[in-house]
């Protein structure tokens, strides 16, 4: 029926998505027959919708979604990349950029306006009917990562003495004429708003004629204030295996929902953050596509300065050793596979510490269960190390790669060495989220840079010591 | 009304749960009036109720599950710990056992069975009913991390032509008469049982008089294959925002559902396994507190050991310069510092290359753009620590804190050699992971530690190749 004029990139065993294989046939009907995409992509998901705008060249993305009704224009909006979105939104006139706002949900709309220019956000704001204007801007005063920066406004919530009968049939009704977006949960509230209990719109279907809502509701609701932080919200989502948690304000009455779908969100971001703050730097909070220079530079300058300030630590260490060093330059040559076998071992065990005690799987007070644990996976995998170190040398001395003075004795050393760095290591290493969490900082900024610095000052003074002890009246 | 006799222990500013104020009460219950505790419990939620288990004596939660409803048990026991879970089944008689294990929903009574003794599990299963133990039988067979091993098979699905009225009267006798875990969506599906639609319970609802449920469904659903990986569920959830996914076989017939809880969790235990990747170890696949020692040092020994043969390497690039540094003694003082510096860039750019892959914010074929990115990103960093370097070298040689040879001409060496290292760092760091997966690696294989040793080696060469163009003829 149709040739396809524009071909997008697509990449050699990369996934190739609905919306991109669409985008050909629909850049060829925006100019043929504009009327015609609405029908035939009414089937489709907005989030492919979205992509078939991804696919398409930049300046086709605004007369798309005009071809589009616009509550799905809106639906389509929301799952548009950030940067895209808002470039399209800034290409719109006003009037037709707050049209298409106004049909988002509440929070996707709060959300889209705080990625715009603040002129934009200020210009689209004007041109939306009060209602929304009001509640959008109830929503962009809440952090982003807040309960109420996450929650949406549009949820079903009915008085506790409603009977079930005319519940489901309040409930039919705003389905059949609003979009709420939180439906698969309904609340039950006293007179003054406050939220009493809680049923899923299947144990509202289910429930015996004749009864009250307050009879089949769950009393025991899980509640967020609406200041809360989102990694709470995740961690009650996550414990209840919710769909759905209500937000409410100091006295308890209802603000608004934080549905699952933004709760997911929310985790891919925290483990972004994880991610990138145990690499060592400060999270971007953004995609690294859309990330200025300068401000990527702010977020990585601080911490790698930070670290090379406690590292120098290290010259300060060997400094104090340099008559030992002058004396047997051939204990050089092993500092780096000494110090970094150190900082490996406390970069794992930072890293199990850190995840078991986001998982609530161990307290601050098990610190010293952890240690008697580490103490001893520490010494075996020191000693398994100080084994490998002992026969890389006597193998190279008997191969006659290097020529080494004192062989044995230096084998010696090394193999000590590595038992009490790789030890000290993974002491260091599980110790320091402990630490950290009980001076108040986030655990999870014990980053494996951040460990290996900490081993590193340690463990050339383990080495020499260590050195100092064998090696002295031969090789010292 | 009532003294706790017990008090579980609580730490000093730690969350206490409902369920561990309840403990106290409920074990004076257990002892002198247990019937009364299911009454008194009764609103509670099941993950309420299973950390009342948590906080009791051990002996005491079989006794505190046989005092509940035989279903609520069974809910209680879906959100028990692994290992108290574990623990009580099998302390329990084996009729007993299968009478709780039969009322759990179809998925977390395989993943249950699955954590027992095989022995046990086979005990049990033949004192479940044929239909459940078929079920569990058939969902045993799948990976535990694929889709067939996380969905449930208690859905509901409605053939492609029944009349709105008709499916809505179904799922409220459904809903009255069965627990069906997954209910919030409805599929429609043609007299094969391949899937043809999607709705939800709202949409159903909301549905004109007369219509057919074929009317109102969406015809595109999205589906995964039974033996999907549990990463390809999670995506789709993600970003289509679905709070369930159907599960097909090879000829488009459901099997089964992925409910959204679910999917959080293996997002959380996928959070989980690349943190300990990064942190340069292979993933525990259990809680922390849980594996035993030896297959926790299965899990760290064979990375370090693969760490530590190719950092020896930087015993050899040393040996190599070994008449260079018994010339200048001084040199060795700033390796550590030098060389960990490239680490700790490369790992911030690694952490950063690995999420954006994950997230698909940047695809294989975009690693000339990172580069051109990176590159002067690291000359940026790398400059800013040179500053430093040469600072602290010329400050303390001021101060006479330290006397080196030729001091001017050996900070130049040290900040030109932090500038080569630090972009070497990003660049190498960056890299890494795309090399990786164009090799048919994870991404995320590329570990903190993994980048330092790669940096290591190659960061000493240009250090002692700099110190050799700047310093020839003066210290070397």
């Amino acid at each position: 029926m149709m040739t396809p004029a524009y071909t997008p990139p697509v990449e050699e065993g990369e996934e190739v998505t609905v919306g991109a294989l669409l985008a050909p046939d629909i850049l060829v009907m925006l100019e043929e027959n504009p009327d015609a995409i609405a029908a035939e992509t009414d089937e489709l998901h907005a989030k492919d919708l979205a992509d078939v705008a991804q696919a398409l060249p930049r300046e086709m993305v605004a007369p798309f979604l005009s071809a589009l009704p616009v509550e799905r224009a809106a639906d389509v909006l929301e799952y548009l990349n950030e940067d895209l979105r808002t470039e399209v939104l800034e290409t719109m006139s006003v009037r037709q950029a707050a049209e298409l706002v106004t049909e988002m949900t509440p929070d996707d709309r709060a959300d889209t306006l705080e990625g715009l220019e603040e002129e934009t956000t200020e210009g689209i704001l004007s041109e939306i009917p009060a209602a929304e204007r009001a509640e959008t801007e109830k929503l962009l005063a809440y952090r982003p990562d807040s309960a109420g920066g996450l929650m949406t406004t549009e949820f079903v919530s009915v008085s506790q003495d409603t009977p079930v009968d005319e519940a489901l049939a309040a409930v039919r009704r705003i389905a059949r004429s609003e979009r709420r977006e939180a439906m698969n949960t309904i609340y039950t509230t006293d007179s003054a708003g406050r939220v009493q209990g809680v049923m899923s719109l299947r144990e509202l279907l289910a429930a015996p004629e004749g009864a009250k809502v307050s009879d089949i509701a769950w009393e025991e609701v899980q509640t967020v204030p609406i200041t809360a932080d989102r990694e709470e919200v995740a961690r009650l989502v996550r414990e209840y295996d919710l769909v759905a948690v209500p937000v409410v304000d100091e006295n308890g009455v209802i603000q608004g929902v934080v549905t699952v779908d933004d709760v997911i969100d929310a985790l891919v971001e925290e483990h972004t953050e994880d991610v990138q703050r145990f690499g060592g730097m400060e999270a971007l909070d953004m995609p690294y596509t859309q990330i200025g220079f300068f401000s990527m530079i702010g977020k990585r300058a601080p911490w790698l300065a930070a670290l090379f300030l406690s590292e120098m630590l290290t010259t300060t260490a060997m400094g104090h050793f340099q008559g030992e060093l002058e004396k047997a330059v051939v204990l050089a040559l092993f500092v780096p596979l000494i110090i970094s076998s150190g900082g490996n071992s406390g970069s794992q065990a930072t890293s199990l510490i850190i995840r078991s005690l986001a998982l609530g799987e161990i307290k601050l007070r098990d610190w010293w269960k952890i240690l008697l644990r580490e103490l001893p996976s520490g010494l075996m995998l020191g000693a398994i190390l100080g084994l490998m170190g002992i026969a890389r040398i006597l193998i190279w001395q008997q191969l006659g790669i290097a020529h080494y003075p004192h062989p044995n004795l230096l084998a010696l050393t090394i193999g000590v060495a590595l038992v009490g760095v790789v030890t000290f290591g993974s002491l260091a290493g599980s110790m320091l989220p402990f630490v950290l969490q009980r001076l108040g900082f986030d655990p999870a900024s014990a980053s494996a840079p951040f460990v290996a610095t900490l081993v590193d000052v340690t463990g050339l003074s383990i080495y020499f010591y260590v050195a100092l002890l064998i090696l002295s009246g031969t090789l010292l």
